[in-house]
Order: C-alpha cells, then structure tokens, then sequence
C-alpha cells in the first residue's frame, strides 16, 4: 500500500496516509497564549486542514489520543470538541492528563482517520 | 472502506470499525468503587463485548495502550490482563502512568483490533 | 487479513503484523543504567530489529507515540531520534510527559509501521 506523508519538520510528518488510514502527528496550538478552549479550536482547525490535504475530513476521524496538562481542563476542551465533532460519526476516543513538549500548550490531540 | 460506529455518547464511540479493523474508545470501570483488580475486570468484560459487536475477539486484538493512575497498581492490573489474554495471541502493548478524568478511576485501556 | 506475532513475553507480543500494518509495542531499554540518549538508541536499534522482522524498515514508519519521564528529556530524546529516522520518510508523532513501569527507564517509544 502506498505511503504518502505531508508537511515534514525536523522530526515528524504533520500527516501520513497509508492505504486507506491517515495518521496525523499529536497537533497543539500555533498560538499557546490562548486558554483551552482558543488552543482546542486551533487544533480542531488544523486537524480540518490536514485531514483535507490527505483526502479525508472530520467525519471519517476513527480514534483520537488527547492529552490535557490538568484534566481540569477536560470539560472546557470538550465543549469545543463535542461543536467541532460529527455527532453521527464519532470517533473511539481517550483523554488523560500529560505535561507537554512547552508548558504554555495545555492540549494535545492526535487523530487516525479514513480516507 | 466501510465505516460502522457503536454506542455513541455525546463525544465518542466506544467502538470504530474500518475495514478489517476496529478501534476502541479508552475503556474506564462502570463500577469506580471497585479497586485496581476489580476495575480491570469491567474494564475487560466491556472490551470482550465490545469486541464481539464488531465481529472480533479478544484473540484479534492487535494493540493496546494501558493508563494507570499509579504505576504501581501496574503489577495488579496485570494479573487480571494475564488471565484474559489469549497466551498464544498476545497483543502490542503500552502501559504508562496518567491521571484519567474520574479520580475514583484507577485503569483505561484502549484498544484496536482486527476483525 | 492475516495476523502475525513475534517475540511474546508473558503479557505481550513485542510486534504484531496485520495485513499490511505492523504494530510495536512500547519499547524501552533492556540496560535501563543508560541515560537517556543511551536510552533512546537502545531503544530505536531494538525497534529497528523488530521492523526488520516483520519486513519493515525505518523508512516506513506511520506514527510514532513517545513518552519520556521528564520533559526536559525530550531535547536530548529528539537529538538521536533526528540521527535516527529517515529524514524523507517522517512518521507522525506525539511526545508527552509519563511515568513508566521501571524508575529507571527514561523513554518509552511505540510506533505504528507499514511493510
């Protein structure tokens, strides 16, 4: 099966398809000054762009990883989220709580979805 | 490929089927009460029926992500995973320390699956 | 789809083949005395081992979950990481801060493969 993979740093690819699967990197916030809600819209954003670039789209997200740095946080987070989600098509899902690469990101979510 | 979700709540399913595959949601004890052990034990009861809704098995599972609230309940959480296993059909595996959303919960276990 | 499982301990298969994905489990290093760039070469020499047997290769890594024990850790993580992926072939990937099973493991690094 062919591996497409885009939007590469240094050390990951922000998106890899596989086949039929698009893996997507664990995406935080571009601006981390924003509270959970403004980092959990900039990551849904993102993940919306990336699951485009690789032919897929929100309502084909299978699982997602999300990471908070206070699970305080979780209810906050997850009022963007449940806006942001397909509720005819919602993903497996796990939160807990982590500390991040920058103590400023307070979120971290990571998606496999269809093509 | 096909798609088929089950059991939605307002933020996920607790089970994502895609093609030969199958993605479970972070399972968690209904019952919070119980400790460590007793929690493992929902926690795989749930997953065996989980699993049997999307045409799988425990034999299939391909991969698992473990989340303790204490690393050191590690040790007891295993003794009820190595009695549910199938020995001759161990999955992938992770088993890390993380706060999880409910206090009174001591394990989740998230996992994928082939059909 | 067939499914194969290599190198079983007593609560894990440490690769898992499905079809054309190959599943790893959180590895860490056998000499835990290391620190953590010693770690992560452990580590990343014995998922390149595993890869190979199960006919795949660094190059074509999906995604990869890491986590490291501190965060400050995940600068001197990245360095062999970055010495070690295929700079043209990046997987997706998420870093993020948890205790491990052993105190003295410092990384853990479980990655999700194609053959």
């Amino acid at each position: 099966m062919d591996i497409k993979r885009h939007d590469p740093s240094k050390i990951l690819s922000e998106a890899v398809e596989h086949g039929n699967t698009v893996y997507l990197a664990g995406i935080v916030a571009d601006d981390p000054s924003q509270d959970v809600k403004g980092q959990t819209k900039q990551i849904l954003d993102k993940i919306d762009r990336l699951l485009a670039k690789c032919g897929s789209h929100k309502s084909k997200v299978l699982s997602a990883n999300i990471w908070v740095t206070d699970i305080k946080n979780r209810p906050a987070m997850n009022e963007v989220w449940t806006a942001w989600v397909d509720a005819r098509n919602l993903p497996a899902r796990a939160c807990v709580e982590a500390k991040l690469a920058d103590p400023r990101m307070l979120v971290e979510i990571m998606v496999v979805a269809a093509k």
